[in-house]
Formats: structure tokens, C-alpha cells, sequence
């Protein structure tokens, strides 16, 4: 007890250091998602899950009501939820706790569920009110498994609970004013027992009004009648299996990627959509689980339009309930999941892995944002299941995003937006993994890498368009492996190279071989090198990260600390100023990225309103390297691409069909 | 038209460019909470709200139905949210689309709305039921408007309109697969006109449908009849004053912050809550804008717990639905509005403020990174707005964060997040400001300042707890007018220091002068300056903030490039990095700040396990001031220190009792 809320004790809120839990639910909002997520592909699972009359004003709880239509009662387990009615949030009336109990059944019935309302003030013995709806809820449940066909609703059983806040709490604090059943009893309903010796008095009386000593011994050990009423061992709550889902985590049947690589004779020679490419690696992979079902896709109804359709003919989308007619791909059972809501994508992933099962989050990029919080909640937890000794690894939280801003084909300013993973760089360097393949080949290698892998939060980054590809399987394999590299095949000149023209992004790396080659024809005479980043983490100092390079392989990529590095990045340039944070002499890295610029454009003039098209950055380059008229006639050029793009309402012919020659 | 969706023409989504816009939505969720800010206390204003069946399965859009219970009749407008229920969004089918009527009802009815169904399939003459059905709802506002009592419910009337999705598109594709109606109507219906011939025919068959030559004259003006149709130019939805907030704005009538500031003698000398004390004068100026009734305050139901509760003598919590008996300070008409939702409160915020008001979101520093996406898509409107000539400027977005990870008085790690401030760093600098009072007279400067500015978005991180105060007034004023400097006060020996010890942030203040006057104690030959930095943003270049110090400034108070810095920082250490960029020599800042190492326990261990007590700080400036065995001095101290508190369960007197003294 005394370990509560202490230093180097239990925390005060449930994390995973207790039993059984798999949600925190320190930042509210999210119960309801994840037990949802927990459900899935358990048939003979049960999550109950309590939310508190706050919690439920959040928006993540209040769109996570519609998820029952997301179980199928044949293949999925059932979730009980307990909306707790206790009128007061910290200090404020609730907003539920304001509804009339004809309000609240209209709600949730609207919902599709079948509300079961308990006041406790209202009922001779509540406790048992409240065991027999439990029973009759539970009856419920089964009923619907036994009966539910595909096509009609499945409406499943809730609880509304009514109770006075602080239910058991002294009816008064010291000063008369009412306790019970009011905001005053939030969280610590006395508060001030260290100098008022009337509220210890207080404090005393009530706990006393418990009767400790009727129930523990002196050495503060419970008395064995109340241990007998304990269930037995496997049905304690912290004893559930799928609690300590890493132990139950299988590795995933993993297709070869070889069969779904991209031919690529040479660099360049060879179009491919990545996320198209990856796509038929993933429906191999959906179908590949199909029995054991344990990988599940949750997108924001995006995999269309991410190129990722060909995962609907390996599954269907799941729904049950009724349906109109002219939808395609949509079925309960069905192992994708699409809901426009990204809390409710990553909440019931998080469900989902943190029971022993394998996930992807497809994402627009832009508003992968919209799931940042719950990123920072997330990444707690692993870091503090890391401390557990008996929490097993779980399968890591693997995003893919793409639809990047580059690319916006008419969607606009709205939709740029790299910064998620700017937040992801300030969670510890033992979760956070960061990839930007270049191509398909790269994309694949990564993605089996993050399938994999354990405990780990994977950002992938990638283009969805067709393009040029650059590496062959092969090369593709060692690229990922090492992280960065240089690229031989695109560097020319001999000897120290007088620039470094390196790239991270599958846009920034067109622009960056675009740059190159502008360089090789006007100044053949000057040294460059090509170096690509797949890892971003690669870049950090070896002593930051685990996947930093060493002293030696970073030399070797990017030169004497006397070189200037060029650098096209997919996102905001200070993501590499911060990873490269602890290098010597970063100074030398000119970083040229997204700088809040856009609007709906073309693609190349999006680029130079950031600067970082291929004339921004064989620009730089040519500057750094000590030529400022090349740089400034490249920079004319660019202007004049520009105002053929305004004129044109497309991209010049000599921008889009730009090809990679050795 | 040929400006539509073209490099430097319109974008393609409604955009600050449009007269009349005041949200974007291409981030899909936030329409109906920033409808419900515009129509506060905007008595006369009525808000229609078109709400996609898609964007109703986000979170924010699912929480923001019930913001209806906010709304008081006689002091607000009202809202007419229309729900459009075109049954799809990009490809799968919507949640709502395939609820039945009367789930519908049931659903709106509970959320306290009174709702009207039109179904264009079904009616003879959509457009007439449309028309009768808006004029119903209107009378029903009106109605509502004039007969609702306080204690009653306000049930406004909501629209839920069924249509066919691309209503008006052809009926089948190319291939002859059903398009009207169908996902395959979404965004671009026909994509192939380009390449495919039949495809360009069946669009020109489809646009000539529309009979243009009927409606335009061979220039692309509208014929007069057409033209005589438009109602007169100021009921135009482009012309409502409303959506051109900026005109409205009239300057905060603030008051004086003499009468609020705290009285300090000395500096440490006296002590108090510093978001206690800026309280007292937001409630003054909730006071003083009572009639003008254009100042409110948003948050998720934690004023009183961070300490803002004198708010709560100067007006109510808003909440125009029956309350429980024991509700304290809630009632319709109130300007503070607490919902444990912090997408709403941002959405309020954000009608409220583009709609010509001033506001405040006060709300816990970790749990502001949950709308970190809305931050992301409102600093681009601004962005935009800024880039349109008749935009009037707009009152800035000011957060209020408190309840910092440094003091979490039992909630633990969850509440551990200092990130929201990275993410802002990722905004134009024209936008972003970031401020860090150390104590309360420089938090009143700072608010006040704030609650002048237009078109920013301010992020004020203060404490809540009481402590000691550093600065009077004078002293304040001219500190958050030069954003940096030295404390002279607290700096000892003579010459160019031997090293700099800087802070940012209330707790780091603390831990900053407290290693200060152990160096000055221990290390009495060692020259220690003490700079401070309230405003973020002046460490940054000059030519990349308008915040940056100017060189001379800089090296004023961080001396010359080869002293070293310790500097001890509120947030992760990465966010001084990455504003330092770009100034010479960064690497000789050594940035003590939030690790993500946390868990409830007391504040002086917190601050060991992140490396950021005052024992850190004194031995990494020891060190870096070549003074090793100090160094390893202060670190066993800080260990006995810590097994203290791990014994006790409290921090040491001697780290809670110390007080600065000259
Ligand atoms: C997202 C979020 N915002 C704000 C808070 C601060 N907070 C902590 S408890 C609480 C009230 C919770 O009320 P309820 O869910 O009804 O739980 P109860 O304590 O009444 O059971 C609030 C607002 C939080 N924890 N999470
Ligand atoms: C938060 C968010 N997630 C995903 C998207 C991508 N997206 C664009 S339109 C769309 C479907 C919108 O459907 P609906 O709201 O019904 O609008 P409709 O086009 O059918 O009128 C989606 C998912 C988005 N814009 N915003």
C-alpha cells in the first residue's frame, strides 16, 4: 500500500507496471477505441470497459460509440461498455450526466445499442441491480452471437450507470458543504489533512467506517475469508491472457518480398508505384493470414486512393450492418478497417496489438497529426512495458504514410504536412524508428522490417505515384540495411567530392538526382556525391540513437567535415538538424525542405515555393561549392520553369518527363 | 474559372481567399465546433453547417452535437446543422449513411436536437421540400429563441438531408458501372477525359446538361436574368461582416496589470501562484467586457485546477440544459466554457476568434498536443489570410498552458508533455510565438501583450503553483520587452563568465538559481552569469525570427562563442536546439530539459530522472567550467538527496525550503 503514488513505487493512474492493463487512460478519450481494437478476432472475448461521464465528451469517445458496427458477432469478441454517470467531471457538470434518462436511451439506441440504465440512488440494493443487469447483459450478448445473420444489426447490449460522485465519500467536507454526489469529491476529496486536523479527524472516520481491521491483519496481510472470495487464479482479471498480448504475439507469416519486387535493370529504368507495389505484398500477406487471424488494416477510408486497393481482394472491408447496395469490397468479417476517424484507426490498433495481434495504419500524412496525442500516450506505454519484466514485446505500431504534401493533386495547403514525425522525434531513441524508402524495393525491405519488428512505434514514409525506381531488390536489401548509403551509380568526379547532394523523401530524391545531373552537364568538372537516407534515424550520433552510424559510416557517406552537404528532405528541414544534433560541424548541412508553403499548384512550383526543387538545390550546391553564377543561372531557369507552369496550368514537359541517364 | 484549382489561381478547397469563409475543412472534422464559436453571443447570427455523413465519423464532429447544450437562446445565435447523407465517403460506405431514419432520430433526438429528414429520392420537388424545410427550421429558431426559459432545454431544430452522392453526375461510367450515387462519384468523378476519348465525350454531354449558353454569354459572364437572381449584394454569403471577423475586432479594453502584479520586494521575496494572479485579472477583464460580451474563455474543465477559478466570480460556466442541484458557477449566458474536449474547445475558439471576438484556451501543457492538428491547419489559415488584402487582422489564438509534467501532484507520466511547442516551431515565423513567464508579473505582462496582438498564435507555458516570485513589475516589463537577458542579480564574479547558466520555463528558473547560488557557495573563484529567456523565439537568428535578439544582444547575454552554456529548459531539450540554429557556435549550449523519463512521484526526483535538478545543472556548469571533482561532488549529493525522498516519500527540506538569497 505505502507503495502507492510513491517515489519508485505504483503510479497513480492504471499503466502497464499492473496487471492486466492494456490502456493508461491518463489523457481520456480512448478506452472505448481500444477495447474495441482488444475485440477483434477474439470471439470469446468479452472486453467490458467503463467510461466516465467526462471521458465521454471527448470527441475519440463520442465518434467510438458507432464501432459496434465494425464487430461481426462471428469472428469478433463483444465489448460491454459502462458509461459511469457520476454528474461531475473535475469541477463542472457533465455533459451526460445533463441528459434525462429518455435522452440517454435515445442516444445510444440511435447508436445501435440496447441501453440498460442503473441508478444506484434510485435501487434497494444496488449492488445487486447492478450484478443482475451484468448477467442480463451478458445473456444479451450470447443471444446476439447465436442469432445475429449477416445483414441485419448486431445490437449489442450497454450500461448506463448512475451513482453520486465519490459514491462512499464523508457526505460533507469539514466546512458542511456537501461531498458526496458533488465535484468536490474529484480525484482527492480531502485535501488538506496534513494541517487541518479536523479533515484528518475526517479522513480517519471514514476510511475507519471500512473496517480494516475486520479485513486485513496486523501485518497488513487480508484475512483468509477474504482471500477465499477471490476467483480462482486464471480468472483474475490481471491473469487475462490477452493482457500480456506480447505472450501471445506469433510471428507473422511474412511473404517473400522477392516475389513483388520491382524489376529494375538499371538506376531509373524501371516505373512503379511504391505504396501500389507494397500494396500486393500486403493482400499476399492478408490472405497469408486469413486463418490465424492476426493482421488487420485500419485506415481512415483512405486505401483507395493510398493505391493500396489491391488489399480488398485478398479481404473486404468489415461492416455489420445493413448496407446499400452499390458498396463494393464491404463485408463483416473482413480484416480492413475503414472509418473516417484517425483516433479510431490508431485506437483500435493499439487495441489490437497490445492483445498479441499485427497491424498497419495507412494515413494521409497530413493528419496523421490528428493522432499525435495518442502517439505520446502510446509510446508511454511501451517505454514503460519495457521496464515490466513479464510484459512480453508486442508487435510495434507501424504507420504508413503517404499522400504526401508533395503530391496534392488538387488538394491544397490543407493537406501539407510533415510534422508528424517531428513529434515522433521526441519520443525515447529506443521506440521511435523513422523510414523514408525512396522506392518500391526500398518500401517493401522497410515494411518487413517493421513487420518484424517488436515494441517499436514505425513511421514509414512513402510516395503512392508511379516513378522512377532506383534500386533492384538486391541493392535495395543492403540500402535498408545500412541505412544511409552513398549512391555510387548517381555520384561523378573523382576524389574528395567538392558537394554532397543527399536526399531523404521519395520527392527529394527525383529532385536531388534531377539536381545532380543538371551539375554533371554544367559543371562537369566538380565532385559531387550521392547520398540517400532510408533511416532517418541513421544520421543521429551513434551515442543518441541505436541506429545511428558510426563516426566511420557517416564520414564515409558524407565526407570531411569540410564538405558542404546539400540536403533534399521529405519534411520540415529542422527534423535533420535536430536528428543530426551532436554530429561535429552540422553547420556544413543546408537543408532544404518543406517550409509552410502551398497551395494548389503543380508540383514543381509547390517545390520551388520550398526551395527544394531540383534548380533550388543544384543552386545551393553549385554556391556552396563556390560557383555563384551557375547558382544564379540555375535559379533563372527555375523562374523560368515557374511562369511556363502559371501559364500552362501543368508542369513543363522538361520537369515531368525528366529521366534518370548514367 | 480557369483561376480554379490552378498554379497561383484559386486552391481547391474553400480557402481564406473566399469571401466568406471562416474554415477551411479539408482536415475534416472541425466544421460544426467552429460553427457553434462563430454563432456565441452573436444573438441575431444564424450558422447553417453542412456536416459530410464522412466527416460525422470523426471524433471532433461525433463530440460537437452536443455543443447545442452550450448555446443560450437569449445571449447566442444559433446553429442549423445540416447533415449530408450522400452514403459514401472516398470509397467505402459512411456509418451514418447506412443508420435508418429512425436510428437517425433516435441519435439527434437524444443529442438534444429536433430533426428533419428530407430525402431527395423520395420527394417530388427536392429543391421545394428543401426550401420548406429550411423555412421550418427557422421558425422553429425563432420560436425556440422566444419562448425558452432558463433551466429548460433549448431543442433547435438540425437538418439531415439524403442525396444521392454526386447527385447530378451521369448516371453510369464509360465502362457502364453506376456512378450517380455511387463512391465512384467522389471528388474527380470522371478521371480519364485526358487520355480517353468517350470518357471527354460523356463529360462535355454531362457539363452541357447544364445548358451554360442558357446561363452565360459567349465572354463567361452571366446573363442579366441570372445575374437579377443574386440577392442584393450585402445578403450575400461573401459579404456577412462576420466572416471578415477582422473588421469587426475592437481592442480587449485591458486592464491595468499595476493593479494585479504582485509586490516584490527583492527578488525570492515574496512568493505566489503565477496563473493564480494572471486569474484575478482575467477576471477583471471578463468584467469589463460584460455588455461588449466579445472576450471567453475555452477549456476542458480545468480552470479551477490550474488555479484560474477567479474567473469563476466574474461569470459562469455556460450550460443551457437542467443541472444538478449542487453545480456551482454554471449557467446560461456565461463566458467560460468547459468541455472535457479539448477539439472543442479549440473549435469554439477558432469561430469565435475569425469571427472578430478575443479568447483564451487555458488548458493542461500535456494534453494540448490533442489538437495539435487543428493548430496545424488553423496557423495555415492564418498564413493565407495574411496573404489577402481585405483580410482584417484577427485576434491572436492564445493558449494558456499549465499543469506542466514538472509538478504533477500524483497523475504521473501521462501528464508528462512539454511537445505542443515543437510542434508550433514547425509554423511560419510570422505566426508562431512562444512564451515562458517565470514567475507571475512577467505572466501578466506576457497575457497582456497577447491579448494585443492579431493573427499569431501564443503560447504562454506558466505555473500554477505557488512559489517565489523574481521579478516586480518594472522589472518584468522590461524583461518581456527584451525577451532575454541577464539577471544581473543573480549572477557573482567578475569579467567574462567561465560559464553561462540559462532558463526557460517557472521550474527551470528554480533549479537554475538554486545550482547558481550552490556554485556561488561552492566554486566562490567562479565567474556565473544568469540569463533568462521569456520569449522562445529571441534565441533564434534575427533573420529567421522577428523575435531574434539582435548579435549584439545575443552575445550580451550569452557571451562570447567560447563560453559554455548550461541551460535548463522547460521542454525537450531539442526545441532550444532547433531555435538556436543558425546562430554561431551552438554546440557550446548544453540544454538540460524533459527526457520523457517520468512516472508519479515527487518533483525533485522528476527533475533527477530527467537530469534537470538544480545538482544536474550546478555539475554539468562544474564541469563544463573545468571543475570535475565538483561536478562529481554535486552528483552524489543529488543521490543522497533522491534515496531521501525515496525513503520519505517527500523531497528533503532542504530542496523544498530553499529560497534565493542574495
Ligand atoms: C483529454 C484530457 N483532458 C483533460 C483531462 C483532465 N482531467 C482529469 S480527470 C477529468 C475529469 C474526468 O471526469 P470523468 O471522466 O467523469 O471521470 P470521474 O473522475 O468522474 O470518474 C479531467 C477533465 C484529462 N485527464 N484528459
Ligand atoms: C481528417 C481527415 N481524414 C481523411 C481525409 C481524406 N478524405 C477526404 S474527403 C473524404 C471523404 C469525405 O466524405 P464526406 O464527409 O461524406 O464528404 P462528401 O465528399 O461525401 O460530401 C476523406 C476521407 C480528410 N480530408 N480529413
Amino acid at each position: 500500500m505505502r507503495r502507492f503514488s510513491w517515489p519508485g513505487g505504483f503510479p497513480s493512474h492504471l499503466s502497464p507496471e499492473v496487471p492486466g492493463v492494456v490502456h493508461e487512460g491518463g489523457e481520456l478519450g480512448y478506452a472505448l477505441a481500444t477495447a474495441f481494437g482488444a475485440a477483434l478476432d477474439k470471439p470469446d472475448l468479452l472486453v467490458a470497459c467503463l467510461v466516465g461521464d467526462g471521458e465521454a465528451e471527448t470527441g475519440p469517445t463520442a465518434g467510438s460509440w458507432h464501432a459496434n458496427k465494425y464487430l461481426s458477432p462471428d469472428t469478433d469478441g463483444a465489448v460491454l461498455p459502462v458509461l459511469h454517470l457520476n454528474g461531475y467531471k473535475i469541477s463542472s457538470p457533465t455533459v451526460y450526466g445533463c441528459m434525462s434518462d429518455e435522452e440517454l436511451t435515445a442516444y445510444f439506441s440511435g447508436a445501435g445499442w440496447s441501453p440498460y440504465l442503473v441508478d444506484v440512488t434510485r435501487a434497494e440494493d444496488p449492488d445487486a441491480l447492478l450484478a443482475e443487469t451484468l448477467d442480463l447483459a451478458h445473456r444479451e450478448i450470447v443471444a446476439v452471437r447465436e442469432r445475429w445473420q449477416p445483414g441485419e444489426r448486431a445490437v449489442w447490449p450497454m450500461i448506463v450507470l448512475r451513482s453520486p460522485k465519490g459514491w462512499g465519500v464523508p457526505e460533507s467536507d469539514v466546512a458542511g458543504r456537501p461531498l458526496e454526489g458533488t465535484f468536490r469529491a474529484h480525484q482527492v476529496p480531502l485535501n488538506d489533512v496534513h494541517s487541518d486536523d479536523a479533515e484528518f479527524a475526517l479522513l480517519e472516520q471514514w476510511l475507519r467506517s471500512y473496517r480494516p481491521e475486520d479485513l486485513f491483519g496486523a501485518d497488513g496481510r487480508p484475512h483468509d475469508d477474504l482471500l477465499a472470495e477471490l476467483p480462482p487464479e486464471d480468472l483474475r482479471l490481471g491473469r487475462v491472457p490477452e493482457a500480456n498480448g506480447g505472450a501471445l504475439r506469433r510471428d507473422l507469416p511474412l511473404p517473400e518480398v522477392a516475389r513483388f519486387a520491382v524489376e529494375v535493370p538499371a538506376p531509373g529504368a524501371a516505373s512503379a508505384s511504391p505504396t501500389g507495389t507494397a500494396g500486393e505484398w500486403l493482400a499476399e500477406l492478408m490472405r497469408a493470414t486469413e486463418d490465424r487471424r492476426d493482421f488487420r488494416v485500419m485506415c481512415p477510408d483512405e486505401l483507395e486512393s493510398n493505391k493500396l486497393g489491391a488489399l480488398l481482394d485478398a479481404t473486404d472491408r468489415t461492416f455489420a450492418w445493413p448496407l446499400p447496395e452499390t458498396a463494393e469490397h464491404v463485408a463483416p468479417g473482413g480484416r480492413v478497417m475503414e472509418v473516417l476517424s484517425e483516433h479510431l484507426c490508431q485506437g483500435w490498433l493499439q487495441g489490437y496489438l497490445l492483445t498479441g495481434r499485427h497491424g498497419l495504419f495507412p494515413c494521409y500524412e497530413a493528419f496523421a497529426s490528428i493522432a499525435d496525442s495518442m502517439l505520446n500516450q502510446y509510446a508511454k506505454f511501451l517505454k514503460m512495458s519495457g521496464e515490466v519484466l513479464w510484459r512480453e514485446p508486442v508487435a510495434s505500431l507501424n504507420y504508413l504514410l503517404t499522400s504526401e504534401g508533395w503530391r496534392q493533386e488538387h488538394n491544397g495547403y490543407s493537406h501539407q504536412g510533415p510534422g508528424f514525425l517531428n513529434n515522433l522525434l521526441t519520443k525515447k531513441a529506443s521506440t521511435a524508428r523513422i523510414y523514408l524508402p525512396p522506392d518500391a524495393n526500398t518500401l517493401l525491405v522497410t515494411l518487413r522490417r517493421c513487420l518484424t519488428s517488436t515494441d517499436r512505434i514505425n513511421l514509414v514514409i512513402a510516395g503512392k505515384n508511379e516513378g522512377s525506381q532506383w534500386l533492384d531488390l538486391d541493392a535495395a536489401e543492403r540500402h535498408c540495411e545500412a541505412g544511409a548509403g552513398v549512391w555510387d551509380w548517381a555520384c561523378h568526379g573523382d576524389g574528395e567530392p567538392g558537394v554532397v547532394l543527399a536526399c531523404a523523401g521519395g520527392i527529394p530524391t527525383v529532385e536531388v538526382l534531377a539536381a545532380t545531373s543538371m551539375l554533371r552537364d554544367r559543371a562537369p568538372d566538380l565532385t559531387v556525391r550521392v547520398v540517400n537516407v532510408v533511416d532517418l534515424l541513421s544520421l543521429a550520433p551513434a551515442d543518441r540513437h541505436p541506429h545511428g552510424l558510426s563516426e566511420e559510416d557517416f564520414t564515409d557517406c558524407f565526407g570531411s567535415t569540410t564538405v558542404p552537404v546539400v540536403f533534399g528532405f521529405h519534411g520540415y528541414p529542422s527534423a535533420v538538424h535536430e536528428v543530426l544534433h551532436g554530429r561535429p560541424e552540422t553547420e556544413r548541412f543546408h537543408v532544404h525542405g518543406y517550409l509552410e508553403e502551398g497551395t494548389t499548384t503543380t508540383p514543381f512550383d509547390l517545390l520551388v515555393s520550398n526551395q527544394m526543387s531540383r534548380y533550388d538545390l543544384a543552386a545551393d550546391a553549385a554556391r556552396r561549392a563556390g560557383r555563384p553564377e551557375l547558382a544564379g543561372r540555375l535559379i533563372s531557369e527555375r523562374d523560368e520553369m515557374r511562369a511556363a507552369a502559371h501559364e500552362q496550368g501543368e508542369d513543363p514537359e522538361e520537369i515531368t518527363g525528366w529521366r534518370w541517364s548514367a
